[in-house]
């Protein structure tokens, strides 16, 4: 098969693969019918070390089952299907209370920008959806596997509510559906951060009933007098760069929520008296257990209540995936649809 | 009147100061009836630059209302009073939703080891007690000024309920009352790390399940073993040192939270992948809002459902609160009762 490699930094290959086969009785083969490119794919993209020895790319996608392990059950060959970022048993004690990330049979998966995946855990991890190969609502359904649930578990673990004034920092593809999370959960006000007109256009869209482009202490000072000098209740930081934490901690609220759903790139931040301590600032989030999450989002794609797929502002073949890194990393686009 | 001045680490001084005046028509004079050192209070005793001009000390008091500004409504003289470490005026927005700590027009307390204190914004500040000078509930009641209520805040903040385990880190009195506000709450499991064994037995009293005297890696080694590898839902940091930080990291449960209430002695401490952000943990706490928990505490320290006062273990008169400093850095002494 047809598979999308990284040799490093910049170096995006698509390379023919041997097809995955079952190895354990808990996997299912699944043929991908959409995958994507995500921001935290740029991480590496932009600084891996050379490597002869390649790694497989992508975390997202929905597909279609075409094997299933003789342990799996609640699947059939022909399901139309979408994956969360993070495989995970769904029986354990932390699946069982909804953070499949922290499941201890679980992993994140590398390798779907490619023709198919091999699936661990299958019977706890695959959603089936009920739509066909070529439904249009797939890319929204796509955003399921990562971005729609991380922006909604950003939301959630900031304890979003229509009593709630949210600032979100960043407008990649995780920061608006953050905001239409924040939105869909009744948020008063939703002030979006970010510099590019076209995406914090789409943000309006989704919710953000304002746009603040300044960054740093500007940025700050522009959402304190956006919000009477105090900040905001909850601040969904969608970055993952130390200068957005540091800018979270400038616009949050005394007693409010920084939530986490940028990757970090850093370890060590401020946490004391002149930062989160002194006013009571809580400091949340990390990889969003989307599997859990699922079950509440599908049917407001499935009826078209909201429509996260408009992230997606290219198409690509599997051939292309080296273009869209390329793209997605010159901010020409927001996050690149492949359909191998 | 006699009053306690600090002039530099280990020089602590009681000295003849004027009486304390009404300054704002907000204001109330209120005759110490008890204070006490606080842990918080050994930071600068082992720390401050020495300097010509000392600084009141204190922070925790209970007394007698001796004067009232014009403006102070709700308060009597003759009544007998508990103060919040934090002064607040009771009727802003952080007032009413319960953070009296981010009042605009609030403060922490200086000078309470002293014979009279002038209490600003009294009538948000100061809560009447329904008992003589002379009852013998005083050193329990004196806890809701600080102590009891910053370990029940850790508690409240961390979600501690019937369904959670707890750890304590920490065996001064904020720890082992972070214990009792555990208990209290219905946590089904409190491990208290601690290595004083006459304090550790106080926080079996207060209903700590299990105690774990080692430190670091082989403290956190024992309370994952209590814990069939997990960690706990919620860790209650009472020291403020970054050991302690890296402590909780340490034992917490994924998706669980720690609440530190220690004033951290550390700006920076880890955050990422490598701690906080991949297993979904969070970090909260700050200075406990104790105004906005007496209504709830007070009623089980009258009753005598909970006997927070058992963490004084001396009382000394004012004229030997330097020897007050030195029992407690020395840990001769677990919390000194000051009557003035």
């Amino acid at each position: 098969m047809r598979a999308t490699v990284m040799y490093g930094a910049g170096d995006v290959r698509v390379e023919t693969l041997p097809d995955p086969v079952l190895q354990e009785p808990t996997d299912a083969i699944v043929r991908v019918l959409r995958a994507c490119v995500c921001g935290t794919d740029l991480h590496p993209y932009r600084s891996k070390p050379p490597s002869a020895q390649g790694a497989p790319m992508g975390h997202e996608f929905l597909g279609v089952v075409e094997e299933i392990g003789s342990a799996v059950s609640g699947l059939r060959t022909g399901d139309v299907v979408v994956s969360p970022f993070a495989y995970s048993d769904g029986t354990c004690e932390y699946c069982c209370e909804g953070l499949n990330t922290a499941c201890p049979n679980g992993g994140f998966f590398a390798g779907a920008q490619a023709e198919a995946v091999r699936v661990p855990q299958a019977g706890g991890t695959l959603v089936p959806l009920p739509v066909g190969e070529d439904s249009p609502l797939l890319p929204s359904l796509l955003t399921l596997a990562d971005v729609f649930g991380t922006g909604h578990h950003a939301a959630v673990q900031a304890g979003v509510d229509e009593r709630t004034t949210v600032t979100v920092i960043g407008d990649g593809a995780v920061g608006l559906l953050a905001v239409l999370a924040a939105k869909r959960l009744g948020a008063e006000q939703i002030i979006l951060m970010g510099r590019h007109k076209e995406r914090t256009d789409l943000g309006r869209e989704f919710g953000a009933t304002d746009v603040v482009a300044d960054r740093g202490a500007e940025g700050v000072e522009l959402v304190r007098a956006l919000t009477g000098g105090h900040g905001t209740h909850a601040v969904l930081e969608a970055v993952g760069h130390r200068p957005a934490y540091d800018q979270a901690v400038g616009v949050v609220r005394a007693g409010g929520v920084i939530s986490r759903v940028g990757v970090p790139q850093y370890e060590d931040a401020p946490v004391g008296m002149g930062s989160l301590f002194r006013p009571n600032v809580t400091l949340t989030g990390g990889p969003a257990p989307v599997r859990a999450y699922i079950d509440e989002l599908l049917p407001d794609v499935l009826e078209g209540r909201v429509e996260p797929g408009k992230v997606f502002d290219r198409t690509v073949g599997l051939d292309e995936v080296p273009d869209a890194y390329r793209a997605m990393d010159e901010r020409a686009a927001l996050k690149v649809l492949v359909t191998p």
